[in-house]
């Protein structure tokens, strides 16, 4: 058993491998899909609202056979008190195999240092990690580029508050691919690797553009523009994308502010691949969900 | 594919269909309700708060052998900003092959025009319609008198904000049968086909009298009269009751604000088919489902 | 079948052949667990959040086989003013089994007198009653010592407003145990039965002593006092558990508020059955849940 809590926990050859498992899973028929016994259980915690990635997580759980238990913080006892490791030893007491935890704060993970009996993935904490979205990513573009090695990525928008700007500039950084970071100054964030250039710049050089959401629930102020001013600015509006290089896609880890981020007429344009990474998500998330729960594995120093 | 969005877009003979399947999946036993792959998804977005119809699709999604993905607005990430059909666009690469929807906006679903890989059935939209209450209402109708041509319907109470008296309404003139309508004078409907009468005339001549909820939730302000006076002047007091023809029968799309719409002695009485109608309301929308998603079905038009 | 509502309703016979039951659960593996047909249904309808003893059932529920229903009340309908009775008779139309309820109100199964076509686990009911705690603390105990006549259990904090309190010293006394009680004054409960003692006395003289959840939701007012002078006078402190019998355990209904009910340290100290409560808890709900849909077993009169 292992955890899944920062992508930059994970080997080279971890990764690689969770992404060739993917694919498999991808190649599968549904009926192959099912390899956990029905009476294992998973139980998904989340802390912060979520539609996309507890349904990705919850149909990954289920594709591999897994009963799953569901909870959201506005309907549970997490008023009550409980400190979060309690939570988890609760889950594992009630015999849940693994938990997937999203949580409005960075490196909650660090609590859980002791809680050995189960396998956490982490599904989002704060500005901090978002594995899987990383390994979707990555998948994606390996899907488009076979190699990661060399390519350009462009990661462009909030950088301070993005949880999956941090987890991509990482992880790409490693794998040998450039990235380039631009957006605003006031939401520049020194501790991502990657060259800071302009927006213009940035589209213009990549062979892949991903916009992020700007996390309005995270800023404490207002943001200083409008979304018009934003989009003008620092979004993808047609006139950039029409000068992006030949082959190069357009990615975002949704959901999308249309007409912010990136023109409305983009989201399913011939270079986007946005329903794309959803769909890998749902095949990342198994492959990650297997990996955790391989037998042999040794729980992951925290 | 079809999407299943107004009664009024299906043919009589469509109609006809799904009520003769739903008649067919409550002989069956359960044993042999499973027919879809226990592989596949449906999920139910729910953006209004409800009980009964949400867990009766995901009963109907059950027997069917469907894996049900569940949202409600309250814990998702529509606070996000993120557009309905993204959303749907989502559950389609997540797996989903059918989504159920409530939305508090009216006609929500022409939003979902192009969104063509997943069957759409409309669980209620706004004031606007609520297919599978129709079709349950007719399945009900049709297990008592057989034919609805001819047949005598009163409906009765907040004709203005319901969308079940419309979609009844519609769908009982077009299949032949005589609509009386009534209720307070605030809350008249004059979009709807039926006949105007008081609400002594109108129990008094139908064949089944179907009283409405007070959408309460509906109403920009308050009722201007109490509950008492409500249930003396338009409810369906022990009175009236006994003034029904001797076969006729009540109706009541739930839930009942007992007292107010209708006597509570008369909730479980002979005449009742309330809770009947929840029963045809599970196995309405097993045919529902099944109906949208059969093969060599082309997406409907909307 | 039969209801599950007040665990003094039950037989000393049918609370044995319960525990029994579950023991035999908790030797099984997971293959033999299931029993139910697939498409069978149980509904969960939770009135007060809950995390522990919502996952408890439903993991029980989903062992046995059965397919589960949820609901939580911030995002049904019951704002929308219907009776629990019409809630649990729908529940019935639709299908279901059973229903496991949590209510505030104290006793509200009196409402469900006539709702006799469907089994009714209570899972708690306002200060009144928690039924599958009680079978899972006997439980515990009976693991741990084999023999619950003669056994002395002190039972310790929020009296007046714990079910828990409540449950365990009606059924340990009537089983043939020793219940001691303390806390704070102004928490006394007359109609407990046990010997009033002082916190020290109750914690050195016990067998098993259960700290109990402070129920800061059901107090009208702020406690008078803080946290740690709580824990300092009616707490289970380090000081006081090195001062218990050499074979006794600690026990609590969870969740835990550290430091406040019970030092930290102590929660998965040697002594304490905890997390032990909670997979018991899962086994006593498979067991209940069994009980209440046996064949021919008739409808508990109320």
């Amino acid at each position: 058993m292992a955890n899944l809590l920062r992508l930059n926990d994970l080997s080279d050859l971890e990764i690689y491998g969770i992404l060739d498992q993917a694919n498999h899973f991808l190649k599968l028929s549904p009926d192959e899909w099912q390899q956990a016994p029905a009476s294992e259980l998973v139980a998904n915690l989340f802390y912060e609202p979520s539609t996309r990635t507890r349904f990705s997580f919850e149909t990954a759980e289920k594709r591999l056979g897994y009963q799953v238990l569901n909870f959201s913080s506005q309907t549970s006892s997490a008023k009550k008190g409980e400190t979060l490791y309690d939570t988890v030893k609760t889950m594992e007491a009630i015999g849940c195999r693994a938990v997937v935890i999203r949580h409005p704060q960075e490196g909650y993970y660090r609590e859980l240092l002791n809680a050995n009996g189960i396998a956490v993935l982490n599904a989002g904490d704060g500005a901090g990690d978002h594995p899987t979205q990383g390994l979707l990513d990555l998948l994606t573009l390996q899907q488009e580029f076979l190699i990661l090695e060399g390519l350009t990525v462009a990661i462009i928008g909030d950088l301070r508050y993005s949880r999956v700007a941090r987890t991509d500039a990482e992880v790409l950084t490693r794998l040998g691919a450039h990235v380039l970071l631009s957006g605003p100054d006031e939401w520049k964030n020194e501790a991502l690797p990657g060259d800071r250039v302009s927006v213009d710049e940035a589209i213009e050089r990549a062979d892949a553009v991903i916009m992020l959401r700007i996390q309005h629930e995270r800023h404490e102020s207002a943001m200083a523009m409008t979304k018009e001013e934003y989009h003008q600015r620092y979004g993808l509006t047609r006139e950039r994308a029409a000068r992006m290089k030949p082959e190069s896609i357009i990615m975002h880890p949704g959901p999308i502010n249309r007409g912010v981020e990136m023109d409305s007429d983009l989201v399913e344009c011939e270079r986007s691949r946005y329903f794309k990474q959803i769909r890998n998500g749902v095949a990342v998330r198994m492959a990650s969900l297997q990996w955790t729960l391989q037998d042999g594995r040794k729980p992951q120093i925290i």
